[in-house]
């Protein structure tokens, strides 16, 4: 999937909503244990839920990695089904990973060649040989930590040198890497205001933004500061979605859930004049 | 293990080699790809060809995750198989994480609990949350990226704020989190001639050490460097060691090719009287 097709797909849906699959077999509803693969089961459901308000999913690895190999099993299918229920799907591999050379190539045939993700989040403190593997794969992308939604982020990310945060030289330095077709930044929502800044140095690559929701971020003011002329967003929500509700009404909960927020994408894209 | 033990362990085997176990498929002998699991037959021999003469192991997650769910599998197998071959080994689960508290939680779930490695790997781009969640298991390590082996190390380590650069900042920032008995550092060996300065900010810390060998990196500079009075360096070699030689007889030639730098280490182990 390239920029274009996937502002395409923003517009048909009115959304630009990711939905992060952080599947966690201690928070799904109970009622599902009685699977043979609970957490695949309660994905299957969730992505049935949203599929027609949702423009990626994000599978977030961790969750599937403390469940072993029969997680990554989990995983392997999760994939394969959004692509057979919604194949125009965005599937980002939530992995932040990052090594050298050799290293990141094999993380990239895993997600990329192996599992058909169409993108990874990639760590960027190892510099390009740890980013460049990742886009040998055509129509697949990464997606750079910029600046992230956490607390954290406060430690390293604003390192200043010459009048630039590291966040921005990352931005800076990594546009020599990859196009706006192939490279997408984290930006978290919790740090909204600092999204101006951000376009004025990546005006046109796409920008995933979590922390919405769970974590406090609000939409509207990502969409001021962060929204371009092809919308350059993806906003993921997790939590606020998948565990809207942990009862049998789940799934219900979980489409009003994003319901209201495709509702509030689709506005915030008019009043853009995006659709 | 605390770092005393590990201390004692190098002092006994008179060596301070870390054999990194990045199991390539596509490199091993050919004659072991009739076993069902030719990876795990691999990383067993050559476990049992260096374990007298080896204080860590440290499995690179990306080898094993391209493999998929059987790579997983390979991996658990091979940590239990190293606890039971080499029961003072220190396990290194090499893998680059961190991510948002929630979710590095349960990348510590599975590397340090579900898998029992004795340490992971973890980048620090994203600050104190994102690691902190490794550090709530006892005994158990973080070792944190600092200054790494490879090119890219280049475009974002050494940016500077206050006369400190970014990996210099990273030692100082993150010893507020962590002990000398929980965290380490990653200090790339090609970059031997830091290690000096390296040693002003964590004098008594643990570094483990990549890139001598197939990287370039020499072993005299960094003991020159680097070495401390409990050691205080792990020094990893992979290619070097694990495809000494890619014929029936790599046992051999694995043994060999540790047993030249066992050498080497006792010497500097001498010469440092620490042995």
């Amino acid at each position: 999937m390239n920029a274009t097709q996937l502002f395409e797909n923003i517009k048909r849906k009115k959304s630009f909503l990711c939905v992060g699959l952080d599947t966690d077999i201690t928070k799904i509803p109970q009622h599902l244990l009685k699977h043979e693969d609970p957490m695949f089961e309660f994905n299957k459901i969730i992505v049935d839920a949203t599929k027609d308000m949702t423009v990626a999913y994000k599978p977030n690895l961790a969750f599937y990695e403390c469940m072993g190999a029969a997680g990554l099993v989990t995983l392997e299918k999760t994939v394969k089904y959004i692509r057979q229920a919604c194949p125009d799907a965005f599937i980002i591999a939530d992995a932040k990973r990052g090594d050298i050379g050799n290293t990141s190539k094999m993380y990239a045939k895993a997600f990329l060649e192996n599992m058909d993700f169409d993108s990874v989040t990639v760590a960027p403190y190892m510099g390009e040989d740890s980013v460049t593997p990742f886009l040998s794969y055509p129509n697949k992308w990464v997606i750079l930590l910029a600046l992230t939604s956490n607390k954290g982020a406060d430690d390293f990310q604003f390192v200043q040198e010459n009048g630039k945060r590291l966040f921005e030289k990352v931005l800076i330095q990594s546009q020599k890497w990859a196009t706006t077709d192939n490279m997408m930044y984290v930006v978290g929502a919790t740090k909204a205001e600092m999204l101006s800044d951000i376009r004025q140095i990546v005006p046109n690559h796409f920008l995933l933004v979590p922390g919405v929701g769970a974590q406090g971020g609000s939409l509207s003011e990502v969409a001021k500061y962060g929204m371009n002329k092809q919308c350059g967003l993806l906003v993921n929500s997790s939590r606020a979605i998948i565990y809207a509700d942990n009862t049998e009404n789940f799934a219900e909960a979980a489409r009003n859930a994003t319901r209201e927020v495709q509702i509030e994408m689709e506005q915030l894209l008019k009043e853009n004049h995006l659709i």
